[in-house]
């Protein structure tokens, strides 16, 4: 299933940034991390990502290695001369959930301003990372024939450009949030009736991440559940979602048809590729799988709900 | 599979009691409630429950018809004359999952000393609801030739009995509790890893129930996972536990057989039996239904997760 070979193209909208982490049981400095860093390994398995993203001039040859390693294009990877990486510090608390910003430094990434070229306007497969509505936007003004498109967004967006987040939600195929994000999209406590709301808005299907808990995928008359990956040692969760979006849509793009079965399998490559994302810092354990670990974790999830 | 004739001996211990809930949404004066309640009206689908327990003179005939019309055997109930039934009062926050004991007064269920008639202590299946790990170890000490032991707990006797609640744990078959018990019980925040060393205190099986995000079965070689049912109006989660673990025990006795598929299954019929608990206050829907209206919950948890 993960045939490496004449991968469909998978456009990935993002950050790629350094992040700084400490939780209680180790730390990371200047990591490799990103929206679309997390999502273009986690989907490279199933698809071939093309990052469109910006870092600055201390982005080196290392880092540009892990993702052609992983056959991620980079041509879409924008490096501003004399510029810095976005970088990121945080700090997770005991539970490992729940996690303080530390330091934002948006550095080049305040300055983003996607310009596709020729050849990745047709990409057919499309996902927005987790970056400001209106720059989501942007990129899907200059998208031509997309057959399926991902949004991932967060508290900040949702809380800030409400009415960007709107725009553009009208024009996409699957979103993707968490339990607190999508009540506070809708106002609605309950996620089934949240779900409801934001199917009203314009996305096909929602997915709602839920960390240690799963996810659950709401279309118009489709309700999927997969569980978490019971883990037993998590070094750190800073990605899992991003990694859950990219394996989704790398897993849907590998499909090339929406139906109850390929999403279904989606949400099992989505939560899988997250669980893999928590057993590492950055995307140490991500970025060095084989199909049979993948798929075996993937059957595991199937035998965790088989009837 | 909801047949009514000759349903195995599901064996309840719990309290019989009346609630008084407060919610954002609406109240319920001294309603019918308490473990035993909610684990025997779920069962009674399945099994043939028969409690035991303890209320005071102020329990009336309504109450007991309620049961006798789901055919719940009530041979068992103690009545104390002069007495008063259990009441605890609560008041639910706005997420309608914190809550609030506002009053807590034991009245009868103070001296619960259970003595099991000659009947009762060969019912091959028990269940003991969430009471003290001491009256628990009383029951089992007059039970005889019980096929399956389930036994719920909670943080209170984590806490406070913590040496009963040990002793009693190595005598039974299935553990029931939440994610937070499982973590306070074993020092383990991850519920992978807290299974594991709740198995090696003596039970087979542990369920750690997570409300509105589904539950988890682990065994020595088993790993079993059922969503919750996405519900579009929670009227009160009172008593969706004991409901739980009720469904799941009357589908064990109704199965007759401990393996993957009747585990499974057991799940499914707690999760839905949850489900509908949490639509009123009270068993008010839980005590209405038809084989039928079950069945079709059921069958949409196995289609959520379908591969």
């Amino acid at each position: 299933m993960t045939a490496q070979t004449q991968r469909p193209d998978l456009l990935i909208v993002g950050s790629v940034a350094f992040d700084t982490i400490e939780t209680p049981f180790g730390n990371a400095e200047k990591a490799l991390g990103g929206s679309a860093t997390f999502a273009a390994i986690a989907a490279s398995y199933f698809a071939l990502p093309r990052i469109v993203a910006v870092v600055g001039e201390d982005f080196g040859a290392g880092s540009r290695h892990l993702f052609e390693e992983r056959g991620v294009d980079l041509s879409g990877l924008q490096t501003i001369p004399g510029g810095k990486t976005f970088h990121w510090k945080g700090r997770y608390h005991q539970n490992m959930k729940d996690r303080d910003t530390l330091e934002t430094r948006l550095n080049v990434f305040a300055g983003f301003d996607p310009e596709l070229a020729v050849d990745l306007k047709k990409a057919p497969y499309v996902f927005l990372g987790n970056i400001g509505p209106s720059l989501q936007a942007k990129v899907l003004d200059q998208v031509e024939d997309a057959r399926l498109i991902g949004l991932d967004t967060m508290n900040l967006w949702i809380s800030e450009a409400a009415k960007d987040l709107e725009q553009v939600l009208r024009r996409v195929d699957v979103l993707f949030l968490n339990d607190e994000e999508a009540f506070q999209l809708t106002g609605e406590p309950l996620v089934l009736n949240a779900s409801r709301k934001i199917l009203a808005m314009g996305p096909k299907f929602v997915v709602i991440k839920r960390g240690e808990y799963g996810a659950l995928l709401f279309g118009e008359t489709l309700c999927l559940f997969v569980p978490a990956v019971p883990l037993g040692n998590v070094v750190d969760p800073t990605g899992a979602g991003d990694a859950f979006a990219g394996g989704f849509m790398g897993s849907m793009a590998a499909a090339g048809a929406v139906n109850r079965s390929t999403l279904s399998r989606a949400l099992r490559v989505g939560t899988t590729m997250a669980s893999f994302a928590c057993e590492s810092f950055s995307v140490n354990a991500l970025s060095r799988l084989d199909p049979e670990k993948i798929d075996g974790r993937i059957a595991f999830l199937e035998s965790m709900s088989a009837v």
